[in-house]
């Protein structure tokens, strides 16, 4: 790999040019009107695989926007490599905030700005370009696939599907991503999990319309006080969630995985100065990103009932709601904890009432153990380039199309991402230094090395 | 007494026809076009008790509605009897409803039906009939003045510091009122209590923003569970309110007087068919109408935060609010009340949020004693109608100028009214059977003779 860093700084220019292309296409997968920029940029994504060096390449229409799927066989017996991008971004509402056309790139200040230049499109494209520079100097040591879908930045709904139809194309021994971040430019971060996700809207409803809370208060019980005595019931006095069965499925993590998570700098006197509270909470006995990012959590994102508007009405109201969410980890199951959450929910309610739970959404978490093959060749990978171990990290946030992966192939995706945080994804004025763009070309063939390697 | 239902069988056409004058006049206090019809209805007032025989009226200005002023003085040192009386009504809508012009009284199925019929001009005019009889057959026992308002509807804004600046003409040994109902119409019943209010905006501030459920929820305390919290904790498992010092001024009822409240009938079954709920609840230790009449109760009158829509939002809001009210009981004073509830909420809130409580709105109870020589004189006056003993309530609403005319003249008011629960006030055809009507005239003088008489 001595030329990795020669054949980048030959061709950056025009890796550059290829990238812009590509933003330039304005690929909202959200918006009904863009569904035709949906096809450019498969077909442009199709064009730069066939460039960089794939046997094959090919536009999959699914129920939504299309897939670009592309592979490169060297030897169906070596380990298979199956890249997995997206193709869409966000909208780009406030356009007013844009300090440059969102959809005409422009480097300034060493860095790409344009919606997509790291949210995947800037990510995605390091894969490409590192692939190319492996097939192009003969080095490639195993078998590579590209799956670029168009629907991430709306839930991957026409995915999964695709992904069962075509199981047998796609088999492969692991997944690599670059769709998530670094802690900081010099600290290379590989994202080991992500959590799950149940969410509920419940509706209770006490009396058949609208009392007078003079004449009726005391003795009709208020579904709104009922609510709320059910929402303080589900967690207790150390922030555990009460639910039966809630944690059964929850596995500790060991301490030698905690330790290494604690290595992620934070500072909860800066975290709580940057949203501005005195005080933190959450379940006893964990730190702040264990938290968020290795134990499940309860969160009410929503509540209404009664009367809101100015002033003061005396009302008993007939009805109170609330959109109700716990985050899940790996190895829960959302179903189950759906299930269970409706059946306590049912059963705290006081007869007073009637309850109604519906189960809006779901997603399974994703974790990946930092004792993997797979783990330890991205370790390594970002070692060459960066000098220092990764440092995992859990987030809190959901991928629901990662865990997705796992459940239809059985294999584990390596979340080896390359933006920072200042790169402003899904806002206005989105970026991606140069630096990260060109570390990440030179990252990903040093995964393809000692990913193959691992399995001689 | 004994020319009473004669003198009322010979002139009941002239006083529907004089009460009809007063409906005829559209005095909706709430509606500015109608300003101009509160001054015709008190200067209808004035030439209807100037009739009847009081020795001067006068419409008087506020800063809102007139009131018209009414007195006869037949003796300086005999008891004074004020009574009270509205000349507003409420808004028609929705006039699609209405079978019969609401302005224009007819006669059908042995009601009156219009706008008023009952609250408060049919009730308001038994009272100048009953002057009228007695001050033409010469029987008047004791001093009576009259003040007609026109802002009840509106919550009597302007009348206590009209009150006030009056309070040597205004000056009574009791407030007598017929702006009540009855349980039924064969069982004459007298108004002991009403609620006070305590009523406040409570704003929890978690974050400084909306934040991602994901990525901080477990870490960051959300404000709408924290406002779940409160407000579960804001009351115990039997019912009763956790505020240290609630019940303090709370006065216990002698068992007598439940006793005799227990007397107003009430079926549980029916009461819970009628609004559709399986279960009532409630403080331990007390029934259904004495949850409602004698004891205060708490209730969330609006609860609102984050997100609403449809569908799931994985949002940790930035602030939830709720509108919270108590309903006090006689003896409890809503300004202290006010105030320890925002010290007790400010107090177990986390610090993890920002408290903000606002009293928004509140009003004392009142209450009258079964034992009182005012209670027992109109006790007296309705059995010489009904031929039975009047069943004192506790009404849960509230009339907050009840208990302020208490603090300001230190009298009682005897809530004695003639109203059914079909009359249908403040909705389309409202309606006041003749029989109460006329029931009423011949009620009042009793009262006048019974309570004069407690003076000797």
């Amino acid at each position: 790999m001595e030329d990795l860093k020669n054949y980048i700084e030959e061709n950056k220019d025009r890796f550059l040019e290829e990238l812009f292309g590509l933003i330039r296409i304005p690929s909202i997968s959200s918006i009904d009107a863009n569904k035709p920029d949906m096809y450019k940029a498969a077909e442009y994504w199709k064009k730069t695989l066939l460039k960089a060096g794939v046997d094959k390449a090919k536009v999959y229409d699914t129920e939504g926007h299309p897939v670009t799927y592309a592979e490169k066989i060297i030897d169906p017996k070596l380990p298979t490599i199956l890249v997995y991008a997206h193709m869409d971004v966000m909208p780009v509402d406030p356009i007013d905030l844009w300090h440059t056309d969102p959809f005409e790139p422009v480097i300034k200040d060493g860095k790409i700005w344009a919606r997509g230049a790291d949210d995947d499109k800037g990510q995605g494209f390091m894969h490409a370009k590192a692939f190319e520079y492996m097939v192009k100097t003969n080095q490639l040591p195993c078998n590579v696939k590209f799956m670029i879908e168009g629907e991430e930045e709306i839930g991957s709904p026409s995915l999964p599907k695709w992904c069962k139809d075509n199981i047998d194309m796609l088999k492969a021994d692991v997944i690599v991503v670059s769709d998530t971040g670094m802690i900081d430019p010099k600290t290379p971060t590989i994202t080991t999990g992500l959590r799950g996700l149940s969410y509920w809207e419940v509706e209770v409803t006490g009396p058949n319309r609208d009392l007078h809370s003079g004449l009726f208060g005391g003795a009709v019980v208020n579904p709104i006080n009922v609510l709320s005595n059910l929402i303080a019931d589900l967690t207790d006095k150390d922030g555990k969630i009460t639910i039966p069965g809630f944690y059964d499925d929850v596995i500790d993590l060991p301490q030698a995985e905690r330790d290494l998570l604690a290595k992620a700098p934070h500072n909860d006197e800066e975290y709580k100065k940057a949203i501005d509270v005195d005080e933190l909470g959450g379940e006893k006995g964990y730190s702040t990103t264990e938290r968020t990012g290795i134990r499940p959590s309860f969160d009410v994102c929503g509540i209404w009932g009664g009367y809101t508007g100015e002033g003061a009405k005396t009302v008993l109201p007939s009805k109170a709601y609330a959109k109700i969410s716990t985050r899940l980890v790996p190895n829960q199951n959302n179903h189950k904890i759906g299930e269970i959450f409706k059946k306590h929910l049912e059963n705290i309610a006081p007869k007073s009432v009637k309850v109604n739970v519906k189960y809006l959404h779901g997603g399974q978490a994703y974790g990946c153990s930092v004792d993997l093959p797979e783990y330890k060749a991205a370790e390594k990978a970002l070692k060459e380039v960066y000098g220092k171990q990764a440092i995992p990290v859990r987030s809190g946030g959901s991928i629901p199309i990662i865990s997705e992966f796992e459940e239809i192939f059985g294999i584990k995706s390596i979340l080896m991402g390359f933006g920072l945080e200042s790169n402003a994804i899904h806002s206005p004025n989105e970026n991606m230094p140069l630096e990260q763009f060109f570390n990440g070309i030179n990252t990903i063939p040093y995964f393809y090395k000692y990913f193959a390697e691992s399995f001689k």
